[in-house]
């Protein structure tokens, strides 16, 4: 009698969340300290002081209802000019603050999106490993899920991609700095996948929307400029977040920007605005919308979370372990010790490491260590990670 | 190629925020105090003094990333407590911390709901005159709206709604207070109308879900005992926002909690979670979530709405005028002086009167006056309202 569809949404919590759970329970058990958690991408360093100061001046300095009232459901004026003046002016984009739309975070960006452009039966396609949510999402505004597989570089597969076209496909995700792996697209990326789009788009004669979900944009370790994709394909939106670059995951502010060059924009503006009020936002949470305009271009201290990537790739590599460049996010995808990641993990958490196995992002024979945790945490993990690789090997 | 629906909603946006621009514009060419705008339901009146305060004290002392972090999905555990603990100390309740789920105000709650519970083709009920997003809520649910007149007084009229009952009604969803009639539902309503959908519930051989949508609960005005639906009835759900009563209508803090005695509880709040997690819902902001237990209980100083609605319905009764009796929220539901009323309202601009027509709400006859606007507006429309009657009366 209930949506049935829902009922499963809700009752199976991600695998993330469980084994989380579970090395919560084993602190308990054996004491925090012997347990290394790297379930959950949850920030670890504290957001930069200018958060709480500006939240404070805010809240003395501006008239109560105002500060607290209704904002346009698109957004504050002056919050969506000056997020659309940072980005053109960081990344050399041409956007405009009539196609920006304050969300909260980026998932609601990516519903929105998927709510406005996808019909019964169209198809998004996502590059696997990818972040479980967006099958909850396609699913549940009445899309197919299309996922691709990425080549052993984790990189876009173009021939891969090739074979999964078809006229149905009405979105692209792409995902970079990507979740689970730490890859970051490169320029040279995004130049094929959009013009591989465009012959596409020709073929279909329909537009090929591509949705660049780029929570973690800012955090970035190694020396890549980072290609903003409305600079080189015109039917693209950028869902972005600030719950990652300012350690603010759980205040929920974000937005949704379309390129001005996107074909009937216009439409697809008023289509995000229909699927916002469809799905119940009504706007962003004023104080915090007001909040932006003084946080634009700052972020947490990333240096730890490079130090931290450093200092564990140095020692798995010792080890012997293989993985994946992590250039960005706060992810190492290391590859399993066994073709099972799920078996791998169990075994890992004989000695207290808790991995999230590739399993949950569609991809087979990874793990994920997410490595947004306490320095000396990772250090004690090493002699766990020796004593995991010492096990296999005396399989051998 | 796009959703062609959401590009309606998208286009499409209410009458009142129409009437609320032309109100804007009008104020621009002839000066804010010659125009009378009764368009928007939006809070005139300050928070309390404790809401802005808590703020820069959990700003002040929190560590900041339990303080801007993610919560679980269905919200902090000690401010479902607090809220649960509140709700039944103060309605006699009997509810549960594990079945409140913290929204984005009740909007979000609806959307939850109805995601949650509507499989395509099911019908939700709702009685005219109605907040008019329930319909764009219903219909993006997969669900068939089904409007049902209300009695002369604006009472539920048990003979229409009998009309309309049949198999596949799924929802009924209450307002109470009322947008936009005032009028607040007694307990002998409730009581009565809980045995009509217990009586069909056992015809019919399944749940019918009661969603009461109670954001203006706090705005009640004269002596009525608020009678709360989950004691009453025990398939039912509560949408309330904290919107209204706190004068926080852009910070989107909310809940929606289900009495435990509901059939298959634990499935229905599974569906609730998943169905928050399929339209992109993380979590309720932190720090707003992390302020409901210093506020529960307060309220901004509604006697200035009560002040508004006794003078203001003293003065039109004197001038000849007929409205149904407000005793909450912050709407008079007057009479038009001609059947059509968006002719009303139009000869009432020419006054520069504001008013909003009772065909956006899917009735006929009437204009609704929100009347959470300053009592010196309401003074100086008053002359305005005396010309708008000798206008009609000169036609007789």
């Amino acid at each position: 009698m209930l949506n049935e569809k829902m009922k499963e949404y809700g009752s199976s919590p991600s695998i993330i969340r469980q084994l989380f759970e579970e090395a919560k329970s084993k602190k308990a058990l054996i004491g925090e300290s012997n347990v290394y958690d790297f379930t959950i991408g949850n920030p670890s360093i504290e957001p930069p002081k200018v958060v709480n100061e500006a939240l404070i001046k805010l809240i003395r300095e501006l008239e109560p209802i105002s500060l607290h009232g209704y904002t346009s459901s698109t957004g504050d004026p002056a919050t969506k000019k000056a997020i659309i003046s940072y980005l053109n002016k960081t990344y050399g984009a041409a956007l405009r603050d009539e196609y920006i739309y304050l969300t909260m975070g980026a998932a609601a960006g990516i519903t929105i999106t998927l709510n406005a452009l996808i019909n019964k039966g169209d198809e998004v396609i996502v590059f696997a490993p990818y972040f479980p949510e967006y099958r909850v999402y396609t699913e549940s505004s009445g899309g197919i899920f299309r996922p691709v597989d990425t080549s052993e570089s984790f990189d876009i597969d173009f021939l891969k991609l090739e074979a999964s076209m078809n006229e149905k496909v009405k979105v692209v995700i792409i995902n970079s700095p990507n979740n689970p792996t730490g890859a970051v697209y490169t320029e040279e990326i995004i130049i094929k996948l959009s013009n591989f789009l465009r012959k596409y788009e020709k073929e279909y004669n329909h537009p090929i929307y591509l949705l660049s979900d780029e929570p973690y944009r800012e955090l970035i370790y190694d020396d890549i400029k980072y290609p903003f994709v409305t600079n080189y394909y015109d039917n693209s939106l950028v869902a972005y977040s600030f719950s990652k670059s300012l350690s603010l995951p759980g205040e929920r502010i974000g937005y949704l920007v379309l390129s001005p060059k996107m074909e009937n924009v216009k439409d697809v503006f008023y289509a995000v605005c229909g699927a916002g009020r469809a799905l119940g936002y009504i706007c962003q949470s004023s104080l915090f919308q007001k909040l932006i305009p003084y946080v634009l271009g700052h972020t947490s201290n990333m240096s730890e979370y490079k130090d931290n990537r450093d200092y564990l790739t140095k020692e798995l590599k010792k080890l012997g372990y293989e993985f994946a460049n992590s250039s960005g996010a706060f992810y190492l995808y290391l590859k399993a010790l066994e073709s099972d990641a799920v078996k791998f993990i169990n075994i890992a958490k004989e000695y207290n490491l808790y991995l999230v196995p590739s399993d949950s992002f569609g991809a087979k024979g990874y793990v994920r260590i997410a490595y947004c945790v306490k320095k000396d945490m990772i250090e004690r993990s090493i002699p766990a990670f020796k004593k995991l690789m010492e096990h296999y090997e005396a399989l051998k």
